[in-house]
């Protein structure tokens, strides 16, 4: 390991985080609240840290792939510490386990509270809660798209398989161009839906802070009641909308942008991606409709909200979907771990890989008939490799497996199955509620402190997919330098 | 497809199956009992049907993969109706989905059980209930081991993947010779776990029927308390260690009788075989000394027996352990998923199946270091071809796709999530028991018709190992020749 180089990248990582937190400082001094000491000292803090780390002396400059890992899981958990200090120091969420679930959370842009009394709590303290997603729902971005394969790692997973794509090394030089333009796709959905919501007459400081939760696939609100404390049919569509765009592979913006419909049209993530939000919404309508809804247009615009919250992983909530029939229920559950389309902000296992797995599940029928045949799957037009496929596999296995190990630890604390089972899908697949005692309008403040840590790791691992978090951990990673 | 050599073949079927009825017959005839008129009917319904079948003329004799794939599905349904005559006829499950269903998780080995009053069933009844699972458990040996790769089919997943063995092609010969001796291996067992069970003070009628729940892997009892209602310590254990030896690779027992001691204790999938059941059961004896359990010996031994009985799908109870902690009944809904080794009367996913994930998780963490490099994985000293690995992973994808799916349709009957998880995982895992509504001192009567047949499927899925039933759904498999 490259440990100087590593503590100083992580320290340009804190000095960046501490420019971050000005302007929630600037805001805690608008509002002439009590914390802005607290957002001053956590801002003289990291920046401090952040600097002292950065200046120390590096001879050596390579970054190899196990130090790139390092980086990234060390950086994500540097971030979610630091942080959590403005929490702490200001007494809206004074255990520092508990402020550093809440972070993670943030930054993962899982959107899971430990906040009972959202009412209570200062706008700057707010504000920085809602930014964390924010700048984690760019984070992603930056890391996984510009960051890591500039430093050679390749991007482990995802675009390799991503439908446009060439293969990982001919994708570094193009994503490297092209994360300026993702950025300004990021940076217009948030102006565009902040001005959407001021003329839903939302107070510029809630769009903007539902913005964050939006485009960040998020999901922090200003009210214990998430999106349904707005009696507002037109917020609700905005949001609603919102979070579908922001479920789309951003390479699909940058293909309309060069007037490449046709790209669009005939992506079949984006296609399959459609699909599930059209069938999960006509079905909850329905059953809906049958059971506690009277009125068909509420019924559509409640489905349609909460599957879109779900599938993209962002959480939001117009109703309490919990006290929705077993069915719907169901279909929210399964949606939790679709996640919306590779490239985008949202978490899941991404439509790209269910994809692939479909395709994957039909050859294995195929090769019944036809044992000897060597038949290739394709993606577009793009034969997916034997390693991709693989790779995509293991993700999903390794998913998998642990969702069902960590339903085991956090059984811990003795809830039923259904609370137990869905937070441990909602925070590792980043969406944020659950049903029962972690149902949309409850938090998960009722958890031991173990099970938060369990938690704070599954975001993690949820948002790192997987991989580049348990790599860190092998001996490989480890041994000297061959 | 040749219809009229499948026609013939599954004549075959039910012929056998009216002579495997004269044993209930028999018993029915000594206990004076009226429902030896139902098991007459059933015969000569079953037995000419049959005999009509296999009378038509046959002119080609070739079976493809597709008439195989048809044999094996249809032969498994066709099967499970005649085998509901009894109990339809006899008016012990009138109405004929739900004999359907029991009879169903008889020949699957699952042991679901829709009978809330076993007190009121005849004799004869409570034997063809539970003989259904020891020609469960012999058929499939049978149909994968014997019959399937005979006609060239090949055995599709689990045994290319086998330890000892080598590829699929090469393994026919040698199943077809083995096969008697796992058959003796089978007959051996049956008869020492009677005597066993006899030594126990059971009557002969217990100990025959109780042998077919374990040595099949089934679960069905003749009381509602299943193996709770035996206040006798030595017939928990002997059923216990009946259950973990019936899930064992029969193969293994071969070795054994060929003195190769070696291979025994190298192989890994038993390695992990008893690892997880060791781990398990030391989770669970904990969990339950610092709650409900106050004497470690008893809180070890029913331990023991829960984990074996759902690792090994059998599914018996000497405990109601829907009421232990939280923790106890995750690592039991963990062991749902697991299942017993392959070649074993056992269902779920397999051991030999989460061997092979680990290993190729392992390698995607590898490749992340070296991206280019060739990496194989090994089983033993034989090295995992791509494509199964491959058939490997879609398979367990493929399950867990099958599982969320289910949980939504099955939760159209509205239970709780706990109710409807642990229904879906214990039918497609062949288990029996689940959680809550359907916890072993429960049935799965409370479930609406649609849901018992969805369950139904299920079962046959898990038994034949999804991909042979959904194949012949294929259009490949109704296409014309080529």
């Amino acid at each position: 390991m490259n440990f100087r180089m590593i503590r100083r990248i992580l320290g340009i990582l804190l000095i960046i985080e501490a420019i971050f937190m000005i302007p929630p400082f600037l805001i805690s001094v608008y509002y002439g609240q009590q914390d802005m000491y607290a957002f001053l000292l956590s801002i003289l803090f990291t920046g401090i840290t952040g600097f002292t780390m950065y200046k120390l002396k590096v001879k050596n400059t390579t970054i190899k792939v196990r130090d790139a890992l390092a980086i990234a899981t060390f950086g994500w958990l540097i971030i979610s510490f630091f942080g959590a200090l403005p929490f702490v120091f200001s007494r809206s969420i004074p255990s520092l386990v508990d402020a550093f679930f809440e972070t993670v959370s943030g930054f993962t842009t899982t959107g899971a509270t430990l906040v009972n009394h959202l009412e209570d709590m200062p706008k700057s303290i707010l504000f920085w809660r809602s930014f964390t997603h924010w700048i984690g729902g760019m984070g992603i971005l930056v890391f996984t798209v510009a960051f890591l394969p500039a430093m050679g790692v390749g991007s482990f997973q995802i675009f390799k398989a991503e439908s446009p794509g060439p293969t990982a090394d001919r994708l570094v030089p193009r994503i490297k161009d092209s994360a300026k333009l993702l950025y300004m796709t990021y940076f217009s959905f948030t102006i565009v839906q902040i001005i959407f919501l001021l003329f839903g007459k939302m107070s510029l400081f809630e769009a903007v802070v539902y913005t964050f939760g939006t485009v960040g696939t998020g999901g922090f609100a200003t009210e214990a009641t998430s999106i349904a404390a707005y009696d507002s049919v037109y917020i609700h569509i905005v949001i609603a909308i919102f979070m579908f765009l922001s479920g789309i592979n951003y390479s699909l913006y940058y293909s309309l942008f060069k007037g490449k419909w046709r790209d669009v049209v005939k992506n079949q993530e984006f296609k399959l991606y459609l699909g599930i939000i059209f069938v999960s919404t006509i079905l909850i309508t329905v059953n809906l409709m049958t059971t506690i809804y009277h009125d068909i247009g509420t019924a559509f615009k409640d489905a349609f909200f909460q599957v879109n919250a779900i599938i993209t992983t962002t959480g939001y909530a117009i109703a309490d979907f919990d006290l929705w029939p077993a069915f719907s229920k169901a279909v929210l559950f399964m949606l939790m771990f679709v996640g919306g389309c590779a490239g985008s902000t949202a978490g899941g296992i991404k439509v790209i890989r269910i994809l692939t797995l479909l395709k994957l599940i039909k050859r294995e029928i195929q090769r019944i008939f036809h044992p000897r045949a060597q038949i290739a799957i394709k993606n577009g037009e793009n034969i997916i490799q034997n390693e991709t496929a693989s790779s995509i596999t293991s993700f999903c296995a390794l998913y998998f497996l642990i969702f069902i190990l960590s339903i085991v630890i956090v059984s811990l604390d003795g809830f039923d199955l259904e609370t137990t089972i869905s937070a441990v899908a909602t925070t590792l697949g980043n969406v944020g509620p659950g049903f029962n005692q972690v149902g949309p309008m409850r938090t998960f403040s009722v958890f031991s402190a173990f099970s938060k840590i369990t938690f704070s790791i599954l975001m993690l691992l949820g948002r790192l997919e997987l991989f580049t978090m348990i790599a860190i951990f092998s001996p490989e990673a480890w041994k000297k330098q061959a």
